[in-house]
């Protein structure tokens, strides 16, 4: 049973704040683990990489077998479907029409003062992408990631990805090669993110780390932060539908489950001032659940933290939105434009009934890795501008140094810096100097 | 006597990898310390940081005292000079105009299958700026932080400093007056970090959390990210100069001192291909040093972390540069623009020799929030995008899936996520229907 809530009940406050505050994730704590595996491959480089994923991955390797080889490569890409393949270049292609409406400008401007001033963006120089292993190996997520990144100029862009028992998916090595991906290792886990980081004899380190992973990749990715740049650690998905006026239930119910088949710790919550509809599509998620190849995680899902919220109109659906700020938002009502405009808070908004959060996990082209567990209140999906960096530039002239240097050095004398203030002085001091 | 090396040294290559893996910050473990202040506040709230602010602020307060009251700010502000008044308002004024530029715009746009694209940008809700007390109680980082915040369209904006002994730095408030700030507090250390992220009886939750602080401070915002976005995890600064040509020795040797007396963990480095010139610049250096009145700051920076580098030319000075991707670049040289494009990896660029770093600490324009010990390869300083998110839009006509939506069932397929497959599948099921 899914909980249901309503405005109209006195105690509503306090059962939205617990659902604000519901843990959907038991982190385990794996910190001292990924510590020493972390220590292990900075201490022994490949000679660990290949131990590790003989423990792990039960995979008899040498370093020369890290990487996969372009005829490796090849022989699996060959086994795609055409039809699958096709999916993937249509995917690939509006993920990058997308994406590249993204790249920034550069900005330099001269000031009345006559100090020109701006910015630019670069590139980082090398990116790494973890991609799992086994059920999680999403060939999607691989676009997703790396597409944003050549996009952006990235010059070296590197997969690891676990191939347990030597299991390899064909499409994630084809979406690397249609996203233009450099190197591919097999290697995955912390093993791999500290590989990425810290570099050993075969894998050159990277700038930045994207991509999802396990309990124990989230953990590696915390604490090589710094060393190299990350991308967010995501939690368990979620969807809001915001639902009114004349939508059709199944639907609604199918993107629903589409939610909840991710992931027992995935949500999916319905948002609607009618009640008649609110019914029909939780009888439609009940009768459609039972047929669903992955029934027992999506049911899961669904009878744990499916929720269904009955408020007194479309505003105050809006309102609550806001306070979930979730991950994916879809606007299943007859004007969606007047009410996106009513939300501030959401990493994705799906606009109209003709367009499933799913078409997003695909093809629509915007990116699919977006901000979970509330944090669309302060940050934002990936995009280009996670694999650029921008370098303020600052050039005076002489006269606009005259002009703004005395209160630099002011300000230094207050926060009791002298030498700043002994930098601008000297100069100024040369400037008068020339101007008698 | 500082760090020598040069490019035409056997050795040279192992000597600049000691100097990029150099270690200048002995990072207390204060993980714990800090878990424990952080479930004290969140379990007893107000009470929690009244405790803590007796503790180690030695102030006696109840939480009705936790604020600075109006009366408060304007008494404080009335002791600052007109002079300082002046210089703080001339750099807020060119802070506000640079920050202003960097507002990102909204994209809308519809690709020819029929999809409606693009994404919107919104600022976060609420902001929290952490201020050091003390020594590095700086306003012109109040300036830094809060006018971005407040360009982004934050709509509340508070900020947290800790008062010592009852010690208030007017200068602080008055910044804090300028920016905009909404509400400040006079909590500090790990405690305020906690009482921004979670709230107290007196103190809303915050969205986002910037500012630098103590390693307390660090380990908290490490921490709470997550449940609040924060800005980066600051290290010691460092200046790169790169000099050759007409260049005043006295000038440059002022500029390395500036770093230097910020933090006795700060970095000077000089590259240049002029030998003669390099031996002018630590000639100078040493003649000012004693003079200083953070003499022992700089003096210790100097010895210890202190670097010159002499290369063969420009070009090796600017590929050197770009492995150590500096926190703060100088380019005193004839042709600065040009030597600029030859580098990549930089938080912010000072081009030519009047345009001291200085300046931009306070009233060039550009933030000095800038990613420091390497981090300047996958990082950017401090801007108004650090207080906007951006949320993704879609919406597809039915034509629009009709088109693309086959290629999201076969991709869900391959993924076996079948109630993706099947949320765009009925769709369409109905669109064949409605067009037969």
């Amino acid at each position: 049973m899914p909980i249901h809530l309503s405005t109209a009940q006195p105690d509503f406050e306090q059962r939205f704040a617990d659902l604000l505050s519901m843990k959907r994730e038991d982190a385990a704590d794996v910190n001292e683990a990924v510590a020493a595996i972390i220590a292990d491959v900075r201490a022994r480089g490949d000679a660990a990489l290949v131990e590790l994923t003989g423990r792990f991955d039960r995979l008899d390797l040498t370093a020369a077998g890290l990487a996969f080889t372009a005829g490796e490569i090849a022989d699996q890409t060959a086994r795609v479907s055409a039809e699958d393949r096709a999916a993937l270049v249509t995917a690939a292609s509006r993920i990058r029409a997308y994406h590249a409406r993204q790249m920034p400008e550069d900005m330099l401007w001269t000031d009345p003062e006559g100090a020109s001033l701006g910015w630019r963006w670069t590139p980082v120089s090398a990116a790494g992408l973890y991609v799992p292993g086994g059920q999680a190996s999403y060939p999607s997520s691989v676009l997703m990631n790396a597409i944003p990144a050549r996009v952006a100029g990235v010059e070296r862009l590197v997969i690891c990805v676990p191939t347990p028992d030597g299991a390899v998916n064909p499409l994630v090595l084809l979406a690397a090669e249609l996203a233009g991906v450099d190197e591919i290792y097999r290697i995955g886990g912390a093993q791999a993110i500290a590989a990425l980081a810290y570099g050993t004899e075969t894998i050159r380190p990277v700038d930045k780390i994207t991509g999802p992973g396990n309990a124990y990749v989230a953990a590696a990715k915390r604490q090589v932060f710094g060393r190299v740049g990350i991308d967010m650690i995501a939690g368990p998905s979620e969807v809001l539908i915001i639902a009114a006026g004349a939508q059709d239930p199944e639907w609604l119910a199918l993107d629903l489950l589409a939610q909840a088949e991710h992931d027992a710790d995935a949500q999916s919550i319905l948002i609607t001032p009618d009640k008649a509809l609110a019914q029909a599509v939780v009888a439609e998620v009940e009768r459609l659940l039972p047929s669903l190849p992955r029934a027992a995680v999506a049911g899961a899902s669904w009878r744990d933290y499916g929720t269904v919220i009955l408020t007194r109109d479309l505003d105050e659906a809006a309102a609550l939105s806001d306070r979930l700020a979730p991950e994916h938002l879809e606007l299943c009502v007859d004007d969606p434009d007047a009410l996106a405009r009513k939300t501030r808070h959401a990493g994705a908004i799906f606009l109209g009934g003709w367009t499933p959060e799913a078409v997003g996990d695909y093809v629509s082209g915007p990116n699919h890795v977006l901000p979970t567990a509330r944090s669309a209140r302060f940050s934002s999906g990936l995009s280009v501008m996670d694999f650029l960096k921008r370098t303020t530039l600052a050039k005076l002239s002489p006269a606009a140094l005259g002009t703004i240097g005395p209160a630099a050095v002011r300000l230094a004398a207050s926060e009791g810096l002298s030498a700043h203030g002994l930098s601008v002085s000297a100069r100024l001091r040369t400037l008068n100097g020339d101007e008698r």
